[in-house]
C-alpha cells in the first residue's frame, strides 16, 4: 500500500494516524499542495513550477514550511521505512496537535527526537540538500503521474487509489478498522465507485 | 430520502436506476448542472443566472434539453410521486441509453407512453409553462440551499447528503444493496467522511 501526503494537511495527518491505529505501514510518498495548487501548474500532472527546486526561506509561509518539513522526512528516510513513519507521524502531530511551525528547523528535530531516530545521521543527511531535493522530486514525479490532487490519498495493493478526507480521528481500534474497511470496500466494488463527496 | 439529479447526467441515470433496483422511491428533485456550472454564476448558492427563466429553444444544447427534460418532468409530477418516479426512468433510459435528444418534445412523450402516464393531462400540463417554470425554480432553490455541485445528490432521512458518482449498473438486486450500503455507511460513519474521491 502506498499513501500520498503533505504535512501541511490535517486530513493527510488523520490518514497516518488511521495507518498507525490498524497497525498498517505504507509506503510514504510526498504530495505538495502547494506544487499541485500552484497558478503556474494549469495542468497537475505536467508542473512546470516544481516545489523541490525553490530556495529555502522564499515564497509563502506555506511554501517554505513544506519544503523545509519534506525534505526532514526524506532524511529521516534514510533511517528505515519503520522510522520513517514514526518520523513523519511526529512531525504531523508536531504541527496539526500542538501548533508548532513547520518553516523552524528546530520543529522537526523535535520529530526526529520523538521518534527515535539517530540525531547525529539525522543532521548530517540534512545537509545533504541537492541529494534530499532529487529524492523529493522523484517523490513529486510519481504523485504528478498518479494525477493525486489531495491528501492523504492511499493506493491499495489492487492498484486502486482515492483522495480520503475525514474529520475526526476514530477513537478506538475497533472504529479504526471498520472506517479502513468502508474506504476498501468503496475502492473494490465493482461498480466502480468514483466519487463521494458531500456538499460544503 | 431525497435524490437532486440532472436529465443531462449518466451518473444519475444510474442513481436512480439504482433505486429502482433496491425499491426506494425518494422524493425527487431537481438540480441543474447547466445553472450550476454556469459562468454568470460564480456562487452556487446564490445563483443570479437561472435556467427556469430562460426561453425555450434558446442557449446552448444543454440548456435546451434540461429546461425541456425539467419542464416535463414537473408535468408528469402532477400525477403522484410514483408515476413521475417511472417518467423520469423511462426520460433516463431514453436519453443515456436509447440516445434520444432530450431537445425534442418527442422524447418526454415517449417517457410518459412508456412510464404510463395519463397522456391527455400530461399534454394539458406541458401546456402551463409558467406553473411549470415556478416548480423548477423551487427545484432549484432548495438545491442551492444545500449547496448541491453534482448529480445524483442523495440525501439520507439523517440529514446527511453527498454526490455519489459509480461508473457501473449493479447487475443484482444483491449487488445494488451492497452499493446502497456502503454509501449509507460512508456517510453515517461517526469520523464525518467528507469526500473519497479517485484521480482521474
Amino acid at each position: 500500500m502506498i499513501v500520498y501526503f503533505d504535512f501541511l494537511c490535517p486530513f493527510a495527518w488523520r490518514g497516518l494516524e488511521l495507518m498507525a491505529l490498524i497497525g498498517e505501514r505504507p509506503r510514504l510518498v510526498h504530495y505538495s499542495l502547494v506544487q499541485g495548487n500552484h497558478a503556474e501548474n494549469p495542468e497537475r500532472r505536467n508542473p512546470t513550477w516544481l516545489l523541490a527546486r525553490q530556495p529555502l526561506g522564499e515564497g509563502s509561509e506555506f511554501q517554505q514550511a513544506s519544503l523545509r518539513a519534506f525534505m526532514a522526512s526524506h532524511a529521516a528516510r534514510r533511517q528505515g521505512e519503520e522510522l520513517a513513519f514514526a518520523f513523519a507521524l511526529h512531525l504531523f502531530r508536531l504541527r496539526h496537535v500542538d501548533g508548532l511551525k513547520l518553516d523552524d528547523p528546530e520543529t522537526a528535530r523535535e520529530a526526529a527526537r520523538r521518534a527515535g531516530l539517530d540525531l547525529e545521521r539525522f543532521e548530517l543527511a540534512l545537509q545533504d540538500e541537492t541529494g534530499l531535493r532529487q529524492e523529493l522530486a522523484t517523490d513529486l514525479e510519481e504523485a504528478a503521474h498518479l494525477g493525486v490532487f489531495g491528501t492523504p490519498t492511499f493506493v491499495l495493493g489492487s492498484g486502486d487509489a482515492a483522495y480520503f478526507r475525514f474529520a475526526h480521528l476514530p477513537e478506538t481500534r475497533d472504529d479504526a478498522e471498520r472506517l479502513w474497511g468502508t474506504y476498501v470496500e468503496v475502492l473494490s466494488n465493482p461498480v466502480r465507485i468514483e466519487t463521494i463527496k458531500r456538499p460544503r
